[in-house]
């Protein structure tokens, strides 16, 4: 490990454990965080009302960035991938200036209208979140590569460079029902119906703008250990996220996530770059699977989390570290030692997937909606070349779908979503 | 309407009433229920920790009945059919009696067996619900009509009569990939990651026995307030569960739900029958659908969840009643009017499922996973056939799979899954 890399950890480390902070419980609308335990804080994890999350479940809308990228990651998710089928740049904007209210609604747990009274027309609102909370309801808008080649619509001289398809990796097997998009809404919150309402809506209400060309549905369970909220597992059983950067440190998320106004296209200062990718995991191999080599495949011990050889979730992970006969004690091979070897960082924000069967082979279609954000999709691909071929990992996945957006920075209030390239 | 169904009406409404109860909130261990609310009961609904659910998230494995009928519906569901590749009774007896155990543990919270500390073996436990609590868990078995006719198994003479294929309905679109099977798994939980590793840990315990047939995931989203549960809303934005049978009432979970001693094959007393419906819901027709037009079709008013013309979700549902021009003003061709013109009743316990695209037509693949408990599947069909053709729902949506189980009666401790049957 270079000094760069150790000194992100320790960074990490510090500001994990400086930002904790106790939030009142009790307060009403608070549906859980008042529950009669003392309110001691663990050590690592965040408190239940975590600290970029409100009291009333709301995550605002309006900022300089856009939520659901740094927004501590919620229960569900459904992500949309769509097309667009409008043939200028006008109506594309028109669009986004429709969106943007009813985007502000949902997240602040309303319907996108006040309920009609008149039973001759159809309610504007599609009405299956009603009664329910906001949620913490987040909603995030992204472009992809294929809407700046569209010649109707004008934009292909403010596409990014960086803004491409991704390269071909060994081993994947795109398929490509699951891949690409011109645009792309990201929907996350604690409650699935409130997820799948928002991106319903917002479809609903562009019929003959835009087109579905993929979704999927994902979700994250967060244990919570006394009143904290702990690292959720994936479906391989281990603590996923563990390693990543703090989304509460602003230096941090500058360096990692946000563009900055030097780098990329002007009119994605503030944003970011999505990477989603649909991984197919293989359980029934993966669970024939002795849990020394499980441990071995990920350089991280199953049950706490912890580099191998240690017992804390957050303790350093050591990749020099030898053991008495001289071998590394976090295998070269393994998922994080590759994934450690390149200086690049991204911000994971993945949810798991397990919808139903794979009707070619008998078994669980399960797997990760792996979703990332940097703030340049080469972070991405260094980091997916290090894993490359040699990934010890790569024996129990697949990667099946790959698509890649660019977030559209922050919104201010009076401003629509994506302004900054409509006016560019 | 007839006067046993005003009356069962009202027995309901009664029922419902008079079973609320506060439950002592701030219990540790309970992570929603102290929230600084006044615990004020709402006159209707269920308090948040519900009548048979206890404030330790667990509900009891052994009992009467088998777990998931009639406990309060939780939030998620993984429902599995599964077809059986042993070719002894014998065989498919211990795999009954080596399920048992690892269900009890499962909905205690804990992992199949103790953790290994051994590293050269695989983990019993697939280890993804660590942390996470019981979240109710339920797992519930049935065994269906195929089961019987596999000559080697020698089950044939036991087959209840009742336990068939269900007829062919008029509209209906069946897909034999969601339909039928031999044995069923149906785990729900209030986490869907603890709902998935219960099927996945009792098939990977199974492997060589068994293969799976379906699977589906669900989820129900329940609005709670003031500290009680409401019913859950349906993709159509339409409370959904309104008029079931009241499932704290003993007797008339006997009526409708438990087969008694003198019904159906011996085995099978305190057993009741699943029936499960993948039913696609046609989200864009709908939507663009006129309130009114939507209110006629289930008969209720979206908003409230009550009978077209009252204001209340739990009022009298009064099929007689005539507007001034002397019009029934509950549409005689209204969902709800036409499942209440046969005398039989079911138990509802459905839930939504949203997972992705249908391909082949670029819209959502969204819908209800439909399931109902009776003592005897022809309570079902007789209220599908009185639905048949002319329910104005028909239009907006379409059966795709179809399955039926018998479920075994409740398990004694000492006892096994199933053990009624293979003792018989
Ligand atoms: C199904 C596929 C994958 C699974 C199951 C998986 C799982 C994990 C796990 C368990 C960890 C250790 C805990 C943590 O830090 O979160 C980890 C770390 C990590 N993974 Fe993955 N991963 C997958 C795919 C990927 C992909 C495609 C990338 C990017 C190309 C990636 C990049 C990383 C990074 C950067 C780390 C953190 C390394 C550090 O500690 O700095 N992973 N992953
Ligand atoms: C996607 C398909 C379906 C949807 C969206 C749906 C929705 C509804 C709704 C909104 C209600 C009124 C509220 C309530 O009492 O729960 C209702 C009632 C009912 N439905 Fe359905 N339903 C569907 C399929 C079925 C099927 C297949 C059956 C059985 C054959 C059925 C049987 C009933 C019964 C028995 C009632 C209660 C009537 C009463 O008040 O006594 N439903 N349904």
């Amino acid at each position: 490990m270079n000094t760069k890399q150790s000194d992100n950890l320790l960074k990490n480390k510090m500001n994990r454990r400086q930002m904790l902070k106790l939030t009142g419980a009790g307060t009403a609308g608070v549906l859980i965080g008042a529950t009669g335990f003392g309110s001691v804080a663990n050590s690592f994890g965040y408190s239940i009302v975590d600290d970029n999350m409100t009291a009333t479940e709301k995550v605002p809308f309006y900022g300089s960035h856009q939520s659901g990228i740094v927004t501590n990651v919620q229960k569900h998710i459904y992500f949309a991938s769509l097309n667009v089928i409008v043939t200028s740049k006008e109506e594309l904007k028109d669009l986004f200036e429709m969106w943007t209210p009813l985007a502000v609604r949902m997240m602040n747990g309303e319907e996108i209208a006040e309920p009609t009274t008149n039973s001759y027309v159809a309610a504007q609102d599609t009405g299956e979140a009603v009664g329910l909370s906001a949620s913490n309801l987040t909603i995030t808008f992204g472009v992809g590569p294929t809407l700046f080649e569209k010649s109707k619509l004008g934009l292909g001289h403010l596409k990014p460079t960086e803004l491409e398809a991704l390269p071909h990796f060994p081993k994947d097997q795109l398929d490509e029902s699951y891949s690409s998009g011109d645009l792309c809404i990201q929907a996350c919150a604690d409650d699935p119906q409130v997820a799948f309402h928002a991106v319903r809506n917002l479809i609903r209400s562009a019929s003959g703008k835009v087109i579905l060309k993929w979704t999927q549905a994902g979700f994250n369970s967060i244990p919570v250990e006394k009143n904290k909220k702990q690292t959720p597992r994936n479906l391989f059983a281990f603590k996923d996220g563990t390693g990543n950067p703090n989304v509460n440190d602003t230096k941090e998320m500058n360096d990692v996530v946000w563009v900055q106004s030097n780098e990329s296209v002007p009119w994605m200062t503030g944003g970011t770059y999505l990477v989603a990718r649909r991984i197919q995991m293989h359980l029934e191999t993966w669970d024939r699977t002795a849990l020394g080599e499980q441990e071995a495949t990920f350089g991280r011990h199953r049950d706490s989390g912890a580099p191998i050889g240690k017992t804390g979730e957050f303790e350093d992970m050591e990749l020099a570290r030898k053991d008495s006969s001289g071998n590394p004690i976090i295998p070269t091979t393994s998922h994080v030692h590759l994934a450690k070897l390149v200086d690049d960082r991204i911000l994971r924000r993945s949810f798991s997937y397990s919808s139903g069967m794979d009707p070619k082979t008998g078994v669980f279609d399960a797997g990760l909606l792996f979703i990332s954000f940097q703030k340049h999709p080469k972070q991405f691909i260094n980091i997916q070349n290090s894993l490359g071929r040699i990934d010890k990992l790569n024996e129990y996945i697949t990667h099946r779908g790959s698509a890649t957006f660019a977030c559209f920075p922050g919104i201010q209030k009076g401003s629509f979503v994506g302004e900054s390239l409509f006016k560019a």
